[in-house]
């Protein structure tokens, strides 16, 4: 095993644990003081993981939810399709009040369900063996979406590479292994080149701490770390002395959500990247699957900004409350950047450049809605 | 006494106890959460008040430096000159000890040093009484600073007022009552505004909370919500947000240095407020006593930029670290705004424009280096 295969043994988000009789995730809400694997191999267990952010990010979530199905589903003691699609319907059911909104656990949940119920004709058997493949599908075409985007910022990893300098990458938030299946988003370029065979000191990437909830930090400086990559982190309004002095050539972010006209809503603080890049030149990449491609949405405008919890930015992580009981406190949990401040959107089937509507529908993105 | 003297004999950074026996200050270091106000009147206290920070701000340390070198030296019980001005300087010698790195402290207990070595004809009790008097000078120097400043500052937003309709306002940092003598710089604009009859309501300030140090949350949101202004805390990188929202329409932030070409030192994450004002359209101004603008800098490149400790980003106000230990941590204490992105800077002579060299020049400033 090499190093790049040791890292992502330890920090994938969700694999199998011996003879798959468990689900093996790494325990993020120790992170960043604790690197720790547990099995869980029981309900009970899995609900208060996802309950608990044990396992977070959008498409961990949706494995994990697969996996457990899988799991739970093959410890039915039944060879009565009935019996066994009702017991299953009842661990769904129970796995989807674990986060009631995250949406990728129901679509998780529900693809798994709809197996279970396109399968009647099959032996038992049969049924928890192809929950196992489906499973593993999912997780499987996770990890594909972020190669493809991973080769993609790779090639312009490359374009920018000097001999003997080191590529100076600003990343905000966690899009990264910790969020997904195994490469990321906006980590995948820099996962890939290591695949490639640069080493960890070809790249230095900056991340910002990402109030309030500070991913950033606990997240994305972790695991880049972890892998041997060389690491620094930064507040966020630290961002632009980085810039002006020259040591940032290249902007990945993340994102959930993007409007045809390419306006994206990712987490609070990626809109200020994306102007503080427009202002010094440098690049600004919006890594995208292509499920966050919106089409019906016609601009960031008709994107509703979710307001969160005051106290994320008061209370959360501090001995004591860090402001005066009197003051209100603006706490949006996303913002939206501009189309016209993004270099290009790189999707899971290519770069996209503005006009990004064309791009999307070249590349025939968001063809169901 | 109306709201306003109220609040100000409530959070004056320095102020006599009564009969001029002790020097009456507001313990900062247990802001925001408890408003108590301490009297000292020994060497020891003062000298422990100064470097646990229970005063800070360069304005206000230098107060507070000349208040202690009055009130001690009326302590000397002796009618001999020669005796009392050593006891006067092993008093400055040690206050001076207390925060090595304050340059406000050392010249404040400079001029106080001075005026004794001046006054060597004149009987002791004399030169006490000229001491308060010289102490109460340098305060109300710097509350006649801010009180130009804020003249100035209130202008501009008296031509931004539309009926009913409050002014949104950023600022970053603490460049408030709580640095200075009595209005601070950045602060002055508002509570000049409230001195002229302003309701707090028609205006809402808007406080970054200016990570790592978070002055922002602490201080600035503290005092301006104690004064009965509209008050409202956000993360640094969330401004932009209110700003594409419509909410800011002015910005101001106080500074540490000016160069001649008008490029300004700030706490670190001013520059990029001053983007973000760029970008939106919104007016940026610089509150630069006359004493910060350094005709003998040409520009902002000059000015080195301080690093800081790295457990300020990873570890201080935390309950524990939150970041992995391998992580590199890039912690700037200042940045530097680029005079292009500065709408104005209000000095205590006057409004200075680009060409910024000129306008210094014209109003005298710097004339002495």
């Amino acid at each position: 095993m090499n190093q790049v295969e040791a890292f992502f043994d330890q920090v994938i988000t969700v694999k199998w644990g011996p003879d798959k009789k468990s689900v093996d995730i790494i325990d993020q809400s120790l992170l960043p003081g604790t690197l720790k694997r547990i099995q869980l191999d029981t309900a009970e267990e899995i609900w208060e993981a996802i309950k608990k952010l044990r396992v977070r990010g959008a498409p961990a979530i949706g494995i994990m939810a697969a996996f457990a199905t899988a799991l739970l589903a093959s410890q039915i003691d039944t060879e009565d399709y009935g019996t066994f699609a009702q017991e299953c319907r009842e661990i769904t059911s129970y796995l989807s009040s674990s986060r009631p909104t995250a949406v990728n656990l129901f679509w998780a949940l529900n693809r798994m369900q709809k197996l279970i119920e396109d399968s009647q004709d099959l032996p038992v058997a049969d049924i928890k063996d192809k929950l196992f493949a489906e499973a593993e599908a999912i997780q499987a075409e996770d990890i594909a979406i972020s190669r493809h985007i991973g080769e993609t910022g790779f090639s312009l990893l490359s374009e920018l590479k000097e001999d003997n300098k080191e590529i100076g990458i600003l990343t905000h938030c966690n899009a990264g292994t910790l969020a997904t299946g195994k490469y990321g988003t906006a980590t995948a370029p820099m996962y890939m080149a290591l695949e490639h065979g640069w080493p960890g000191d070809a790249m230095h990437v900056y991340c910002d701490e990402t109030r309030p909830l500070l991913q950033g930090a606990r997240l994305t400086a972790f695991e880049l770390s972890q892998a041997g990559i060389k690491t620094t982190l930064q507040c966020d309004n630290m961002a632009s002395v980085l810039m002006a002095q020259g040591k940032i050539q290249i902007v990945f972010v993340g994102c959930d959500r993007v409007a045809r006209n390419g306006d994206a809503a990712n987490k609070i603080g990626t809109n200020t990247v994306a102007i503080l890049a427009k202002h010094y030149g440098i690049p600004f990449y919006v890594c995208a699957p292509s499920s966050t491609i919106d089409m019906a949405t016609h601009t960031g405008a008709d994107i509703p900004i979710e307001m969160r919890d005051p106290h994320e930015v008061s209370d959360m992580w501090y001995k004591e409350r860090m402001t005066a009981e009197e003051v209100n406190i603006f706490n949006p949990a996303f913002d939206v950047t501009d189309h016209s401040l993004i270099t290009g959107i790189i999707t899971d089937r290519g770069l996209c450049k503005a006009p990004f509507d064309e791009a999307f529908t070249a590349m025939g993105l968001g063809l169901s809605q």
